[in-house]
Parts: structure tokens; C-alpha cells; sequence
């Protein structure tokens, strides 16, 4: 079987409840669907998120990477070829959701061609993800009424507070409301984007101190090196990197540095094929992951816990799942579902994506 | 697909030649064949070399292990399970041959079952590996033969002399004299099994500068901590770890501690799974590794082909794929072949091992 063709479609979605947080907002799902087709009609699907504020990628820049730079590599090759295929994009620097993309439809590829799932092929540890959702910015009383929302209608009990506002009081203050709503029981976690100096974020733990926070994560800028370390040298909570780490060298250079205690892992940033390499150093090097949410709508979801569930690792905390539940519709035929805190794995070939065609078509950009 | 028994069949190949090193002699493959055997009437097989002064392994505990410990926990999984299948073997300590053996079969179930090669699923990257020979200890005038031999037979041009001899003029005398009959252009590099201590070690290092090793592996015991730390501080060569390095944790400490610049890689302890793993981790880290032997037979050669094949960071440089060369006997119905200095893999699905039943049942040693 050998790529023939790839096809890269801007689409929109927008959102029914914007999300807000310390690096940014997103009003609507502006992403690039990746299709891979092959000589034997099959097509290998992925979602590319472009997030410029974190990867300095737009639409545009996707499509671009993909189809000029990354392609003409790639035609010819078999979806197995995907040591060939990275060491061909790997000589663009930088692009990571591009590549991830195209990693994933590949591992969507092989998988299809097989007729086995890629989470099985990956490791096939289990066939489910327990759900963390991410709350964004808003008056304290409506992050609130998300949380509690979400525990409602879909059982969901771990949740990921957006902070990095100023005044801090402000982050406190919802943390405390809805540790004080959820009860002792939710697990709760911190997410600053890089919103806050290092002075600001221990400060922030000590008042904290008493909401039985899990972790926090990227509280201060990237480049604050030695403010960093300082805050993983003084807090009680284990400090994990995200936007900091979008390789293995820089999770390398971010733990060995002393400025993370924790790593999390994001397939829209990693694919499969780098993900398992970032989980497979952080095993190494003894420290934690979780599963992070690029802020996906479902097809990007579905590849989160498509990796997740494969390693027993991963599917041992609850993943950033349910951010496509605040989008106003999605791609997928048969949309996923969180019951019970838990998304379930489609039993299918591959990663299980089955597009919609007229929702592509609907909020596709390019026609 | 589900496993319903593991076999573990003992067996026992004179070599023709026996393997003299600082760590031992071999004069017989006395292993453990190991074979998984499923519902579907497909079996995966692999090879299990127990190595008591490397690694405190025999054949009977690894058949024990693998009988008794293993297997209540593996029959009734499916082979793609392979996430549970370690996290049961993992309640275990040690054993890392045995469990090597068990993972090694399960994912040529995997394959055979898929209908594709497991080094096409590991990644892909090539259907060869060139080969590096490895020189036992003999007269001076001996080891050149073998090393002429195997160039002259076998297209061979990258060869591992092994040292850590008394007094170590020994070995400089052998790697100038087989430097000496090769030409510049082969690529040599030595290997101490932990025969000498780090100022020995050093010594030889100077002395063998005019010799052009790429690198040397395990000069020194394991637990001289500072004394490795220090060699590798002093040392021009990379120095490669190896009997220390038998899990990912091993590898962060050995690495991290300033004691190792390099890893070797053996699928006979560490499987393709964790072999995967140190891979990632080494990558991660920024250091080279290189693919070695446990004295393996042809099994467990081809073992060691496919996962070195499959990527791109371990296909580029030789393996350590020929001392199958030096049995009497193998067990494969279609015996490796190594021309030009190359061993090409088998085009067929799982890892490629077809066993010879009649040589099986004359070598066997359980009937």
C-alpha cells in the first residue's frame, strides 16, 4: 500500500462557550482535517490544531508544511514507512501539530490496513479514559456552574482549573469555590499558561495550600530558566511542563534543569510516534505524565485517548477529554460520548475516526 | 486471539569455536526456546539466552519463571496485550531474559496474526542491518584469522574485539595486530566485559591511540561508581555501557551519573518492548547506542535484526548479529545468511522464525 495523495481542509467550528485562559482564547475550532489516501482507497485520518501563541503554527502554515514540504516525501512511501516518513519531515525544523497530524494518519493507516485498532497496536493496556475537564476563565460563579455541570451530565470528577490572572486572588478564589462545590472527593489541578512570574506562582500555592491541588502546571514563561527552577525547588506541588516540552530534547533539558517534576503529553503536538518517545524518556527518567488537551474537538480527542489508553502509564490518571463538549458540533459520525467521567474507545480499526462528510462539508473554509 | 500455554523447550548447540571473554566462556548455546502458543493455532516464537554472570539467569529459572510466574497471568490474554502482559510480568523482579523472551513472542503473534513483519510495526525503517563481529580472546594470530575469515566469508568490515586481559598488553598487542591486518578502513571498537579497573582501563585507552576505536564498552565492573565516572571524564572514547544498562532506570543512572556515553541495546534482555523504551530514553537523552549480542543463536540474531532495522537511530550502524556463525548447529528451517557484510531480514510476517523440528528434537534437552 503506498500514499498517493494528502489532503489538507481548513475547517471552523465554532464554539457554544468561548474558552478563556492566561495565553489566549478560542472562539471557534480552526483546524486543519488531514487526510492521507492510498493506492488501495484507504484514508488515514488526523486533526491538526493550530495554536500560534504556543507553536507559532496557523492553518495556513499547516497546509503549507504539509503540502509542499512534507508530501513530496512522503508519496510513495507505505504507512509502515514511519521511520522514513518522520526522518523526511524532521528536516523542516519546528511544525510540530503538521507533523503530528500526518503521524497519526499514518498510524490511522496502519492500523486500518491491518484491521486492528492503534491503541491496541500502541499497547492495548485498555479500552477507556477516565475524563479530567479544563475550566476556563470566567466569574468565579460560572466557573462553578461548569464544574458542576460537568459532574452532572457527565460524571466527570477531575478537572483542570485555567489560572495565571492578576490579580492572583482571583485564581484563588475560584479554586477555593469550586473545591468548596465539588467536594473533598474531585480531583483538582492547576494550569497557568506561563501567566505568572515565579514569585506569583508560590505565592499562589501557599494560598492554595488547603484546596488538595494534584499538580500544577506551567505556571511562568518558558524562558524564566532560573525563576522555574526556583519555584520547583520550593513547592510542595510537582510542577509539570506542557508548552515548554514539545520534544524530547526540551523534556530532557526542562527535568534534568530542575524546572519540572511532571510532563504532560499531547498527541496533537507529539503524534503517536513522538508521544511514545516523550512517555517512554519520562518512564526513564522516573517522572509522571498526563494526557493534555490542545484544546481538540472530538477527532483530536479520540487520538488523545486512542495513545492514552495503549499504556498503563497514561491510562492511569484522567485525560484532558472534554473540551469538544463546549463546541457547537464536530466532524465525527458517530460523536463520542462521556458517561460516568469515562470515554470509551469506538472497537474499530485504526483510531476509529469516521467523518461526517456533510459537517465537513458545511464548515470546511476551502470551497 | 487469546494464549492458552507457553512453552519452554531447553536445548543445547555446541559451538565450533568457543567464545573466550573477561566475564566467561562459551562453548555451548545452552537455551530456552520459547513459545506462546494461541486458540488460533498460531504460535510466536523466541529465544531465551540465560547468561549467569551477566544477568543470574539459567535455563531452569527461566522456564520456572515463564511456567510458574508468568504464564497463570498471560494464558487467556489476547498477544496485542502487551501493556498488562508487562505489568503482570513486573510484580517479578530481575528475570529480564525471560521476560525478553515473553514479549519478543507475543509481538511475533502480533505480526504473524496482522499478516506483517514486526520490525515493518516497530517502525520501519529498513529490511537489513550491517554486521559487526565480535573477536573472542585467543593468540594474537588467531583473532586476526577470525577477523580475516569473517571479512574474506562474510564481507564483514566492523568488528568488536573483546579485551580486559592481564596484562593488558595482551589486548593492545591483538587490536594493533588486527588493525594491522584489516586496513584503515574498518571500524573497530573493544569491549572489557568489566575486565580491567578504570586506571587499567585508561592505560589501554592511551595505548590503543594509534589504533582508531570508534568506541569501548564495559572497561570496568559495574560498581566501581567513581571509577567509571572518571574514566569516562578522561577518556577520548565514548565509553558504551552495557551489562549495566539492563533497564531504562539503569540507563538514567548509568548516564546520568557521568558513567556512560553510550548504551548498548540487546533484545535478549530487554525484548522489543522495553528494548523500545531504552531506545526512546537514550534518543530523549541525546546518545548513541548500538545494537549488541548475548551470544545469540540465530533466533535470537534475527530477534535482534528486526528491532535494530526498524528504526533509524539503531540501523545506522552495524549490529552485533554474527556469532551464530561459530555454533555447529542452529535451529531456523532457513539459516541466516550474512553476505557483504549485511543480514537481510525475511520478507514474512511476525518476526520471521521458522523452526526446524528435527534439529529442535536432536538439540532439545527435555526428552
Amino acid at each position: 500500500m503506498k500514499i498517493t495523495r494528502i489532503e489538507t481542509i481548513p475547517y471552523s467550528i465554532p464554539f457554544t462557550k468561548p474558552l478563556y485562559f492566561a495565553s489566549g482564547v478560542v472562539t471557534s475550532a480552526e483546524h486543519v482535517l488531514v487526510r492521507v489516501h492510498t493506492d488501495e482507497g484507504l484514508i488515514g485520518t488526523a486533526d491538526a490544531p493550530p495554536r500560534p501563541y504556543t507553536y507559532g503554527e496557523t492553518q495556513a502554515s499547516i497546509a503549507a508544511a504539509i503540502n509542499d514540504l512534507f508530501a513530496p516525501g512522503l508519496i510513495g512511501l507505505s504507512p509502515l514507512d514511519r521511520e522514513t516518513a518522520h526522518a523526511h519531515m524532521n528536516r523542516t525544523v519546528g511544525n510540530p501539530v503538521a507533523k503530528a497530524a500526518v503521524d497519526m494518519a499514518l498510524w490511522d493507516l496502519v492500523g486500518l490496513s491491518l484491521g486492528v485498532s492503534v491503541s491496541q497496536l500502541l499497547g492495548g493496556y485498555t479500552d477507556r479514559m477516565r475524563v479530567a475537564h479544563m475550566i476556563g476563565f470566567s466569574e468565579t460563579d460560572a466557573m462553578v456552574a461548569d464544574a458542576l455541570r460537568m459532574r452532572d451530565q457527565h460524571g466527570i470528577t477531575s478537572f483542570k482549573i485555567k489560572v495565571g490572572r492578576h490579580p492572583i486572588e482571583l485564581d484563588i478564589q475560584a479554586c477555593l469555590a469550586v473545591r468548596d462545590a465539588l467536594g473533598p472527593q474531585a480531583e483538582l489541578y492547576i494550569d497557568g499558561n506561563r501567566g505568572w512570574t515565579a514569585a506569583e506562582s508560590l505565592r499562589a500555592l501557599h494560598a492554595l495550600d488547603g484546596v488538595g491541588l494534584l499538580f500544577a502546571e506551567e505556571l511562568c514563561p518558558a524562558d524564566d530558566v532560573l525563576g522555574r527552577r526556583w519555584l520547583v525547588q520550593h513547592s510542595h506541588l510537582p510542577i509539570y511542563a506542557d508548552e515548554s516540552v514539545t520534544t524530547p530534547a526540551e523534556v530532557t533539558r526542562e527535568v534534568l534543569g530542575g524546572a519540572a517534576t511532571g510532563i504532560s503529553i499531547k498527541t496533537a503536538r507529539t503524534g503517536f510516534t513522538a508521544s511514545q518517545r516523550v512517555l517512554n524518556l519520562c518512564q526513564g527518567l522516573g517522572i509522571e505524565v498526563v494526557m493534555g488537551n490542545q484544546i481538540d474537538g472530538q477527532v483530536g480527542s479520540l487520538c488523545t485517548a486512542t495513545f492514552g489508553a495503549a499504556f498503563k502509564a497514561t491510562a492511569g490518571r484522567p485525560g484532558e477529554l472534554s473540551n469538544f463538549l463546549d463546541m457547537s458540533n464536530d466532524l465525527l459520525a458517530e460523536p463520542l460520548a462521556i458517561e460516568d467521567g469515562v470515554l470509551l474507545l469506538p472497537q474499530r480499526p485504526g483510531i476509529g475516526i469516521e467523518i461526517d462528510e456533510a459537517k465537513l462539508d458545511r464548515y470546511r473554509q476551502d470551497r
